[in-house]
């Protein structure tokens, strides 16, 4: 049996993030998706928030019965270890996404060999897609429609009082 | 009639822009610089203050009488409809600017197709030349003279009481 | 009366030279597309069989009244000045076209201060498009189908006897 | 069960890309080292010699009696297809590694949507690896010790009479 | 004699640095470590805490008799130039190190083209290490056993009430 | 006494090499422009030439009486260690530039570790300036004043019998 770990803010969680989820189960034989707390990045919604957000958005993908979501706030070679994951799932872009990832994932090699970050690239699409994006959008009273799953649609709108 | 955006936070516009602007002037028949509001990036100037001095720079650029200067607050590309302009400038110095610019280019094309997002080069020698570098340089008592208007250095020294 | 000239070795053209045209025929009044002899890059297709393939894909674009195709063995900035262009158009894909493309550019500016040249993003899905791809695939054996127009299809099925 | 397949042309096979076949074992049930043929590359090893350095060199691998090694000269996904593989294995070392191993992955994507590429990293002192490299310090008379197999070491000296 | 500078906000100083340090050091009769007060980054360390740590990390470095420590506050190249310094060090490590690094050394150059910006590599296996990495990993109680100096890890270990 | 090495193909040189030798001869007791043999890349101009061109290029360059020029067809850090130098100089231009002299610089300094490399920038107008660029302009007749030195200029011109 081997489980990977697909850890971020998923502040909110975007269809680019179910993507990439969707695409690591088909890889491994359990996918946790460990939202991290992350409040030094002042997130817009609150660790609960973000959990329930995920909770609502999965059932649609394929496979999701090997999905667990979780949350932690320590060192994510620590969490991941204790997990008992062989891998780190992380979603790439773009070059710029690459190189923070790469310093990243260099360093959590460095405090803990056993776990090997993978790198997956999300549907050609959603390339330009960011939780950050989505949010100044769903702000300035866009449409985020195809972007995220309706849970998070609605939780926007809520939000911003649209 | 051919009318292009040009958008920005302009805090403070420098020579670098105005570069950009002219090369617009000569592709496009109007350009619309447009100021955004963009508080959640603190900025140094207020809205008011960074359009006085967009006016205040713009009489020495060729073409200026074709020039016209607005804000925005609210989506980009909904603007850029409402102005009935059929493309969205930005001036591109360096790879970072690149990437980032071309997510978002790709995500207002997503959200209204109908308007292109061109992307100029400003003067060689303006490549290391942004508003934050000059409000640093301006901020430490550094000499700015030729790379933003007189109005603009007279302004940031206000500022920094210099 | 702007125009614009689109230069390029098309060898084939692709869908994704397709799409830039058409966008730029959005933004200028005329657009030449200007196949460049590059023998030094030993072209799969001669250049009459280029500009042939060139001609027998622009039918269906937008605008296509509008465009013209011509062959050029010169300096790219001599030769837009003797069409009389405003403006050299470039698609951008990726952060290494991108150095490549600033750098001849800026050459070109220096060389001809008087012809600006403008980037336009292909659409999204052709971000991953190239003519050495197509080739390549084609090669192989691989479908191309979607990714050129039918009469580089052919052409590229009889080269590789298939 | 499930089976990744490694490409490549490893003229010659590194300790670089040893590195990527050892980790892509802890994740997947089976691994395939794949030497393409690219006769447009000239490489500098002959088909049967790059499958005997890669057949020499991979006794060492922790897993590696759950390794293959093959050769092909056909399009990656399809060959990738027949051998029932789950994913293609790719090593990233640097940004421009990155760009054009994207693209690559989007095209394969498009071609066959159900192998997913994944990206590894080799371990961080063999970042500056290549094939290239090697065979450009073996050609001058250079140490490969550490970089390279023994066997390919010793190959190397034979093709460069020192 | 020939002097160079390292300027940075050290907040704090890392094994990283000390590497460049030492490099320096073999090239430039004197090296200068000059600390920036950068309050606007509000650094975790006060600035005497920064040069304190710095103090207490360069007695191991070889040369370090030609070290000397230092902080300022002004515009780095009139610093430099009040020092008497031909040149400004700075470490690479990747790519969006290097873009930035790249306009700044330009605009240092423009303000004062008498001072050189050098760039050095710092070992690989520290190309992965960050003031802000190091911070993040102190602060989830993680290992930086051989990314800093023990007086570093002394007072991280203070901040961070582990 | 510290020397440094500029090693490159010098295919031919342009201002860009001698702008950063000017700069190296600033930092630099003595500066030693060595000419690699590269036949590899099938030069335009032979070993020969481009060392008389370096030769009659280098008597306007400040502090040129403490420049030497040689060539090389040997590994770069052994060539390096026998002339005693301390560093190895390189010029910088562009991202791309950066990604392979780095791993250059590591594998060198893997090969020696006595030996630094060290990055320096180009005047900011040499950015876009190569020998590949200069030789592709003086073969379609175009101008190249202003980026060789007239020695070059009447060669290329030779070369390209205009």
């Amino acid at each position: 049996m081997r489980r990977a770990i697909y850890p971020g803010s998923f502040d909110p969680i975007t269809n680019g993030h179910l993507d990439v989820a969707e695409r690591a189960l088909r890889l491994f034989d359990e996918v946790v998706i460990a939202v991290a707390l992350n409040e030094a990045k002042h997130p817009l919604f609150d660790m609960e928030e973000r959990v329930a957000l995920v909770k609502a958005s999965i059932p649609a993908l394929q496979g999701h019965e090997r999905l667990r979501i979780s949350s932690f706030d320590r060192l994510l070679v620590d969490y991941a270890r204790e997990q008992e994951a062989v891998a780190i799932i992380r979603g790439l872009r773009a070059v710029s996404d690459f190189e923070f990832e790469f310093q990243l994932a260099l360093m959590n090699r460095k405090l803990n060999s056993e776990i090997e970050t993978i790198f997956l690239m999300p549907k050609d699409n959603y390339t330009y897609l960011s939780s950050r994006i989505i949010k100044e959008i769903a702000r300035l009273g866009g449409s985020i429609e195809g972007f995220v799953p309706e849970s998070v649609r609605l939780a926007l709108a809520r939000k911003f009082g649209s």
